[in-house]
């Protein structure tokens, strides 16, 4: 239909758009007189002007008509603003229908309410200029550009009656992330989904420059589009009558389009992709705002970009701004007292529907807990310490896959293609990769209905994740340990999202994000120098203690209980370092979930010091822990008379000071672990200043003393990435040696004896390309069968 | 051309294909018998197998088509290698063309350099399984995904003769920074720059899982890339007789296209943005590989991803594998002695012209010293410390003007459309952003000869710059500090291939990777939480020492000096953090300069304390600085009897002790500054346990207290930004009363005062939404002036 609007529905449909402006420009200039009721005069101004005005009209644009379609039509729809910065829009929006009152009463529907609400923005004590947690009915932050459309695939994903709007600046447009996530439709199944519908918002101008999409011809774009599997629609000028017409015309056509892909797909069940809908709307930037300030272009330039009149005090800024306020005729659109007029205000959603308002947005409400199945299950039947090997991943890859089985809904798993290569192998006995492109039948693991999603890009992983969690649902993420540094600053903007949320009494909690980094640095000696760095931890660290977990569990029974542990938890950021290869099992599962309960402890069965050790050997990490435990027993082979204490850490941020992290551990806790004057000896999976920064206040910190990855490796053999940083079990007990100081002749025979061993490796490894056996096949003995080999 | 290869051409092409497939396979099996002069048995075979078959074959195809289109018409051409997985691929042909032999002597073109070269690849002591700066030709490490085509724009940018061939892999592909890097075609001017010509390599497969781009329909793929802009050629097959001619006549076809709109562009002038042609190579993964093992196919599968066979003591496996290599027919290849044959040997291409020994890819054998300006002519005239307000990047923007009019063809500068916004605006005087897209009349500087590239995509930018550096030029990158998070791991990447190459013998230095990041956390205050994160340097300081350097100049002539210094520099990534807001200025240029020199000295003139200070008071960073300057006058006022010794930190690295840092300044140098035993109060721009983890190991560690930023924030004023982090004046002068511990009354009285300013402060933001006056307008008074205030 050419024009589907009536006279009467164009007229109040623009009034309401309209007043969106009125209240958008209002938030970024206005301090007092929001109605106008008097003229407008400098002292009515904020003195600092902060704000987006460029995108916020064509956003309001969007708002208003998917008000008409859902009021039309029930839908159920979000909203992801890609170009957070328009905040004052969305805002405007928030407080029109309603929802911003009834979260803050005291942002009334009145003069009063509406001078707060324009006070507020971008002011001290007041909200952020973007959009942001603070902003109901968002779950996308308005910082870092690249991730609106993977949330918003995220957030359709297993909720099928729910269509998100995504609406995609065309600067946004030009990142790595987003120009990948156009492909999430090959991954979005319109039998049991919901679907998306994006809506790239051309206006031309980043903060100074053009952008791409806006500068190549209309049929290359199209192709683009059509690239990327989409059917797209063009909506495009600058007169707001005839673009109300065609917004309205082709939401009709894009709601009908989406309706009817996925009755199809739920009646006659999944066939082939279809070719979702997708909009390109192309209007002025800063439409509506002023044509020219200062004798230069300013509505549809880039200088509409944030504030167009900065210095209010220069001659005629006040009038042209009470003009542009005026533009709108605030006295159609609010009543005396400042309340928005009822046949307008009727044309918002009503409850649940108001896209402020939708539960989907705020998914700490819909959250339900997984159903969990007992971890202990899966334990591995350690008897002894170090006799057993097992891959700790595979054994977590069971439980994964019972968690799949019990939640068909709500959990899915994430990875850039490294679900099996992580040996989460398991899962692929109940589910498959998803994928809705096409399926050949040599494919294995494949299906539109997989709960297994796998793109090469950890961006499109976490981007999904996040949209998945923030709408209430669950996940997990498996990822290369060096890469996931790919995602450090969608991490950053996670974990500060959710440092806020934690103060909005408003915004339930929701499920972790909850990383396993596997392939870590020191199995990485097939692939080299650039597939190694631990750093993602030193990375996490930085952000908010109250949000921030770390876990190293050393083996598979740990690794379950950490699993079980993160799964549980919420509003949390859980990283979880394992190993994927072959390995020594440590502990029963008893012993497994008390030493993860206090997340570090003293190994008995590893210590032979009673109340007062020689040393403290500590260790985190999987093969930090192995090549400690195979020093002590060289220690122990050697030196008999050197008293062990052996400490393994789990959860990372119990070494902090209470005082830093939740976690911590008292000083007094600290001290009776490691000793107040005893030399320690931490083997530790990563950066070894980390260790160091996390406990500088710890009393016994200057007899502190740790190996750690230090960006040595190449293509070599297991061992011999330990060797090449000082991590190996030669290299620790020469450490442990040198440290207790005391040993003497003995002591520096020892030494020379590992330095020997060292020089045999060498030899060795050149030589045969593998490891000396007595390393590929060392086994823990204990303490009683070591002192049993020597009776004396 | 239909059927450009005669029989004869035919026969020898694919002759040397298969020699380097031959060479391929033996690398990653080998570790004796490497002519098959034996029957191949157990022994013969590495006991350990490590490498990637999968992408080889289809490498190796395209190299030796290059190689031919490089002879025929006496071609310049690279080969980057996005599937740097196939690391056997390259060396194989760098091995043929005589290249590796020259580099490395012992690995000769006869049977023991052949056996040398299948047992050290992969091997320990050997090289790398993916390709790595050890291998000559290349400029693209084989690690993370992503940006294989950034780097080849950036080589192609200003280097007319060059065309960058580059292989995508249908796996990078999916990446985000691979989607978005098509658009580079929109920046490369075809008068003055090279050309790229981008392979897409579908092999339909990545680690397990089928790949997006190999499982859209053949229409859909032409339409993404003429969306992309480009003209694709589609070359598809598995009979290598086929598509030799198929992919002969493309590349005819394809290198007639590229010269020709060179030609109409270097003849007639730049007119309009061409069509550049790409082809889409699509061929089996592991092709000539195994059809089958273990009944499983294996030839066009994942299973060829790796290792096709790894378990070679399974039963045929070794038969398998020796029908595999003598499927090549070996002894049509290589002499009795191993040499290739010279009918074979004469196809590649001559000296320079070799892909291998191309100096474009190893930059340092180009590279000319950039036509510096003397910095200090930009100095701003400070005559007294803190009187004059400067924008510093402003300031540093006119250097940068001066530097690319010095350097018309060998530098540029990169942001993600932040370069004015950063205050580099100076440069619009002499250049403009470049764009070969569609230019409109109301654009500002804009146009196809721009040496500003703009993308809004930091991995763009980051992709661009590394190519450009990487082939012997010179550039600099201008970012937001919180979101060059967005390249953690590029820079990793980029940081870990400086290392490496610090150690081989053949790879001159190349220009250092510069950055500078303004817009930083303290001046975000308007943006909000979303853009606060100075952790950037936290994640750098975790990379080799001998490569990373970071700058926190304080004013504008320290900025002006330490740019100088980054722009001489080699092998570097230098990170120069940076304020744009007007701040007063402390260093008049030769100050600056001694102060730039020493990288850490004590400010005499903000100091009282002669040999015994009370306090050392410290500060690294613009605002960093100021506040703790601001502090100093406070307690200079109320508590004159107070001796401070004021400590500012440009070269953060001299903080770390020398044997961890080449900058680093011995024990004594340490305690010489910040005494062995008095307290030491810290103001830093970043999180405040970095100075911990660069101090620890200090005499005075356990008297270090560090304020910094610890993620609060949110859009408030530029003061209230410090106050949240309490890294304000008042919380600083504060705590140095609390560190000396030895004022008494008259020290609590002050503290009381200043916590009553902070009340003060907050009901004045809180009102009015800007700072104080006293705040606003502050300058530094000095020593002197504060002692005539009180004259007893």
């Amino acid at each position: 239909m050419a024009n589907p609007l009536t006279a009467d529905q164009l007229s109040r449909l623009d009034a309401y758009w309209r007043a969106a402006n009125y209240l958008s420009v209002g938030q970024i200039y206005l301090y007092q007189n929001p109605l106008l009721k008097q003229p407008l005069s400098l002292e009515h101004i904020k003195p600092r002007l902060l704000g987006h005005w460029g995108t916020t009209p064509g956003l309001n644009f969007i708002y208003v008509h998917l008000n008409r379609i859902i009021t039309n039509r029930n839908e159920n729809v979000i909203y992801i603003t890609g170009p957070g910065h328009g905040g004052p829009g969305l805002v405007a929006n928030v407080y029109l229908e309603g929802t911003y009152s009834e979260v803050y009463p005291e942002v009334s529907q009145d003069e009063t309410g509406m001078n707060k609400l324009f006070k507020q923005f971008s002011f001290p004590g007041g909200i952020p200029s973007h959009v942001a947690p603070e902003t109901p009915g968002s779950i996308h932050e308005g910082g870092e550009l690249g991730y609106a459309l993977s949330h918003a695939y995220g957030a359709a994903f297993d909720n099928p009656d729910l269509v998100v709007a995504c609406v995609i600046g065309d600067g946004e447009a030009e990142t790595g992330p987003l120009a990948t996530s156009w492909h999430s439709n090959k991954f979005l199944n319109p039998a049991v989904d919901g679907a998306v519908l994006p809506i790239l918002h051309l206006n031309g101008y980043k903060i100074a420059g053009p952008t791409i999409l806006a500068r190549i011809p209309h049929d290359e774009l199209r192709a683009l589009m059509i690239g990327y599997g989409y059917e797209p629609f063009f909506v495009e000028g600058d007169d707001p009558q005839k673009l109300h017409q065609i917004m309205a015309a082709t939401l009709d056509t894009v709601f009908d389009r989406i309706r009817s892909i996925q009755r199809d797909a739920r009646e006659n069940g999944y066939r082939e992709r279809p070719r979702w809908p997708m909009i390109v709307l192309r209007t002025p930037k800063g439409w509506t705002g002023p044509e020219q300030v200062d004798g230069k272009q300013t509505e549809g330039s880039f200088r509409s970009h944030q504030v167009p009149m900065g210095a209010m005090s220069h001659p005629g800024h006040v009038e042209i701004l009470e003009q542009w306020l005026k533009s709108y005729r605030p006295e159609e659109l609010f009543d005396e007292s400042g309340r928005l007029r009822p046949e307008l205000a009727e044309l918002a959603p009503k409850g649940e529907r108001r896209m402020s308002a939708n539960p989907h947005a705020n998914g700490g409400l819909l959250l339900q807990p997984l159903a969990m199945p007992d971890f202990r299950q899966y334990a591995v039947a350690v008897t002894k310490p170090g006799q057993l090997e097992a891959e700790a991943t595979r054994v977590q890859g069971l439980m994964i896959r019972d968690i799949i089985q019990n939640n068909p809904r709500n959990f899915r798993v994430f990875s850039p293609d490294e679900t099996a290569s992580n040996r989460w192998n398991p899962v692929f006995e109940v589910t498959d990769r998803c994928s809705t492109a096409e399926i050949l039948p040599t494919d294995e693991h494949l299906s539109p209905t997989g709960r297994v999603m796998e793109m090469l890009s950890e961006h499109q992983c976490e981007g999904w994740l996040e949209g998945y969690l923030l709408t209430g649902r669950h996940g997990f993420f498996s990822c290369y340990e060096a890469f996931i540094h790919i995602i450090d600053s969608m991490f950053n903007q996670h974990a500060k999202w959710l440092k806020v949320v934690n103060h909005i009494p408003w915004r339930p909690p929701i499920a972790s994000l909850n990383y396993l980094l596997s392939s870590h640095v020191w199995r990485q000696d097939h692939n080299g120098f650039s597939h190694q760095d631990p750093g993602f931890i030193d990375h996490v660290v930085n952000k908010k203690a109250e949000v921030i977990r770390v876990y190293l569990p050393p083996d598979a029974n740990t690794l379950l209980s950490v699993t079980d542990h993160c799964l549980r938890s919420r509003n949390y950021v859980n990283v979880i370092v394992a190993g994927k290869q072959p390995a020594l099992q440590w502990l029963d599962m008893p012993a497994a979930i008390e030493h993860c309960r206090q997340g570090i402890s003293i190994w008995d069965w590893a210590s032979n010091a009673g109340d007062s050790p020689d040393i403290v050997l500590a260790c985190a990490g999987d093969i930090a822990t192995l090549e400690m435990l195979a020093a002590v027993e060289i220690l122990w082979r050697e030196l008999p008379q050197i008293k062990i204490r052996l400490i393994n850490v789990v959860d990372l941020m119990k070494l902090q000071p209470t005082r830093e992290h939740p976690h911590g551990l008292s000083d007094d806790e600290f001290d009776a672990l490691f000793t107040p004057d005893r030399p320690i000896l931490f083997a530790f999976h990563g950066y070894p200043w980390l260790i160091h920064r996390l406990t500088y206040r710890r009393n016994n910190h200057r007899n502190l003393h740790v190996r750690g990855y230090k960006e040595e490796g190449t293509t070599t053999t297991p061992f011999d990435m330990v060797v090449l940083n000082d991590m190996d079990r030669f290299h620790l007990a020469q450490d442990a040696i040198r440290w207790i100081g005391t040993l003497g002749e003995a002591g520096e025979a020892v030494k020379a004896k590992l330095q020997a061993k060292l020089a045999e490796h060498q030899t060795y490894i050149r030589e045969y390309g593998i490891d000396l056996p007595e390393i590929r096949n060392w086994k823990w003995s204990g303490w009683d069968a070591i002192r049993a080999e020597k009776p004396e």
